[in-house]
């Protein structure tokens, strides 16, 4: 599938399969592109000790202990900037809780004046990561200093989520400038310290007037915060689901339980829970089919040209298999089914139970009152407030049929909609010829399970393409341990970045 | 349903509807058991400062931390049991864990020479407690500190599980000596320390050989460690369900997975694990019938003649309404089904599941690995061994029909033994005598719901009969916070002890 430029060595990797080694390799003949990735390649031990630096603060936005590290992160990050002439300023999203600051969200422009016969660029990222402790186990060594293996993987917290991107973008404008080629577009920088930990804040930074005024000749806007599908083959993103959560409780006695007094006396919670929950969905024999009515018929219809679009991914079966730890628990027989699982179906998960007794060991009681955690992905088109009401009836009805004297409450505990942008609007083709040029493939046009929250509001308050552009692959392991970034996405990933900036510049917006 | 007998005070409770008030009272003629009624009354300050002293002491079983709270207690107990000439010997059942000692099983003849013309009565109790912290809320003042209420009511951790009891006996030997009555049996004290943790060592010390020694001359064992059935009549109990606890794990990936990437290609073990857990039993309309083929069949029918013995019993639907808070939670519409389900027909509860996302907020996990823990309490004639084959079976099979590549397997975690008695037997007798003589009243003769594993232990160790015999009300919260017991229960239950051994002493044992 992948398509053999000129200059390049192939070279068979025990770990992913065949994969190329670069050389000071482009597939372009553009003499500035080839002066910027040259310029990246003599760069390189420069950008490695880069992404080393940044690494190196344990910058975790969900422990409150190391909330001065995202500070301390976002000044380490403005001085870097700094240093490429990048003015990023600190906006204060205010507190999370009494006492606690959230980090600053950094904005800044690139050049600090911007020239207004040039297109502008916002490009996000965040600077926190999740947590991390070598304690925890499954780490090699310290999760906070990169370890360089032998097979070019890089191995630390936060490194492919979302550091390496962050600093792919810093050294992509400082590839720019040591290649003396001037950047053919404005850039404005939009970096957070909270993904992590639901990007508090940052949704009401950019849909405030200050932000809309800081942000209103944005033409487009690319992300570079999600992965490859498999390790292979880059990939543009066009697609993300959403997602609803539920709690449903079920309440019966106002106080625990012992078993051996009043069990077969008493509706117990728990059991109407576990009956209510198998209704949900079918079994596995049926793909786990969501049996709530009225969902299904809002699913959008696979066309035979649909169809044909998974078919060349490159993506299989042993993929699924790998990621899951080696075991065979794919639900689908055919690729082709799996992608549209992930990508185009809605999918319900039960997460767990909160208020049973969910500890080792064994304990008799009846709990008085079990909350279920569900959530269900979204797709087009589905209508997030639709859904909530046709959950909340089923639920009520299907409860009603048990004959419990226990009651039920519906929640809806987030909602999160579905995106799909068209891949083929002037930003995705200005990404697909940067990714031609650095790596000599069309990249595969993809969507993803999971949502990217972002993505949304940028395109809501904007009204501008959203384009996610990612540099790490499939197998990284963000929010896992021994998180990785291979040596070869950050350094082709920075090209292609420095790439994409340089084609969105020519590229004709009117095809939008 | 209360007869009334002469010299009784009769007055309203708010707290418990119809309750008496005694002034030196008893329902008996015999002039011995009179001297020693009144004998408790007159040391009724002595008897409650010993309760408050056994209180003081916090010893919790369950806490590492309060381990030497367990033998300053057993210390305490032998200081106090010597000061009658009761010689409790500490017999040290080895070692919890490495480092960590249990607590002393302690064993005393009483008198310390027994007569062999006189039968010999093993009493059981414990001196530890529940834990109990003013900090978990719930409680009026210090736990370990009685509160007397003007009600009655007398409050604090352990005293009426278990320290009311013990020190019951202790009060009972010296009434008999205050009222210059020889004691007309031979007593054994055997007083643990674990209750509350599983009796821990406890089994293996009476299947001792030392033990046999010490108990080879016991004619029969009373217990005095549960509670009436309600609030208003003393009851005996003749039976007690079994419990036999699994642990059901479903297995998929080798790692917890994201829902957003995975959701809709793989199979779940949560979603598995609840459509298993939902064909276990039948919904709330049906009694949560166990589905399980094989297990009803093995349950003893119900004849008319036993139904009829329900019908009598103190116990009524606003009873149990009251245990539940007041909520309205039952399953069945009347007395009898809902005591049968109680006491003689087998319940299936779902506690909980491990391995889940168990907290508060919002997850979008699908857990690898989950193991929901189940038990069935157990009736006769359900061989427990029997019922893990056909649970197995039966969980094996529904799996089967999901369709899902995740894996099963079922663990037995305990099994305890159902238990009934005869209640017309010799023992059984002297307690219904002792009933009447106190409380002017039959006792009822029920059983529970719940399992004292050590009552089948000495029963199949020592061959002899067991009664259990309690002091508390249905109402005493035990393991809960604000633990009680009524002080008429402490002073009429310590008389009910002295006067069972005086009539066990009198009875043909030839009638067992």
């Amino acid at each position: 599938m992948i398509r053999l430029g000129a200059r390049r060595l192939l070279k068979v990797s025990a770990r992913t399969g065949f994969s190329f080694r670069f050389a000071s390799t482009s597939f372009t003949n553009d003499k500035n592109l080839n002066a910027i990735y040259t310029k990246v390649d003599e760069l390189e031990p420069k950008f490695i000790q880069r992404i080393k630096d940044a690494v190196k603060i344990p910058s975790v936005s969900s422990e409150l202990e190391r909330r001065p590290e995202l500070f301390r992160m976002a000044e380490w990050l403005q001085k870097e900037a700094k240093g490429l002439d990048i003015n990023l300023t600190a906006h204060d999203p205010g507190f999370q809780s009494p006492g606690v600051k959230l980090p600053p969200i950094l904005v800044g422009n690139y050049p600090s004046v911007p020239l207004p016969e040039k297109k502008t660029i916002l490009v996000y990222g965040h600077y926190d990561v999740q947590p991390a402790n070598i304690e925890d186990g499954g780490w090699e060594a310290d999760p906070f200093t990169v370890v360089e293996k032998p097979d070019g993987r890089l191995v630390a917290r936060g490194i492919t989520d979302d550091k390496g991107p962050v600093m792919g973008w810093l050294n992509a404008i400082e590839a720019y400038q040591a290649a003396g080629v001037e950047l053919p577009v404005n850039v404005i920088f939009c970096i957070e310290g909270m993904e992590e930990n639901g990007s508090e804040g940052l949704d009401e930074f950019i849909a405030s007037e200050k932000a809309h005024e800081l942000f209103k000749d944005v033409d487009a806007i690319c992300i570079s915060d999600n992965y490859w599908l498999g390790t292979k083959k880059p990939v543009l993103t066009y697609g993300l689901r959403g997602c609803s959560y539920y709690a449903i409780t079920v309440e019966g006695p106002n106080t625990d339980l012992h078993s051996g007094v009043f069990g077969g006396t008493v509706c117990e919670p728990m059991t109407d829970l576990t009956q209510l929950l198998a209704s949900l969905v079918k079994p596995a024999k049926d793909a786990y089919k969501i049996q709530v009515p009225g969902v299904a018929e809002m699913v959008a219809p696979v066309t035979d040209a649909e169809r044909r679009v998974y078919e060349p991914i490159d993506y299989n079966l042993t993929d699924l298999a790998d990621s899951l730890g080696g075991r065979d628990c794919s639900l689908h027989a055919t690729k082709a089914d799996t992608l549209m699982a992930r990508w185009r179906m809605p999918a319900l998960s039960i997460h767990g139970i909160e208020g049973a007794f969910a500890q080792p060991g064994a304990k008799t009681v009846i709990p008085a009152k079990v909350t279920a955690k569900i959530s269900i992905r979204t797709v087009p088109n589905i209508a997030p407030s639709r859904l909530n009401e046709l959950v909340t009836e089923y639920v009520h009805n299907q409860f009603g049929q048990l004959g419990t004297k226990s009651s039920v409450k519906v929640d809806v505990v987030h909602e999160g909609n579905w995106w799909v942008s068209d891949p083929n609007n002037w930003s995705f083709e200005a990404a697909k010829q940067a990714t031609r040029a650095v790596w000599g493939v069309d990249p595969d046009l993809t969507r993803e399970g999971g949502s990217i929250p972002v993505t949304l509001t940028f395109e809501k308050e904007l009204q501008k393409p959203v384009l996610l552009l990612p540099m790490g692959r499939g197998d990284d392991g963000a929010h896992s341990t021994m998180e990785k970034l291979d040596k070869q996405n950050y350094i082709q990933g920075t090209k292609t970045l420095a790439s994409y900036l340089y084609f969105a510049a020519k590229a004709k917006t009117d095809t939008n």
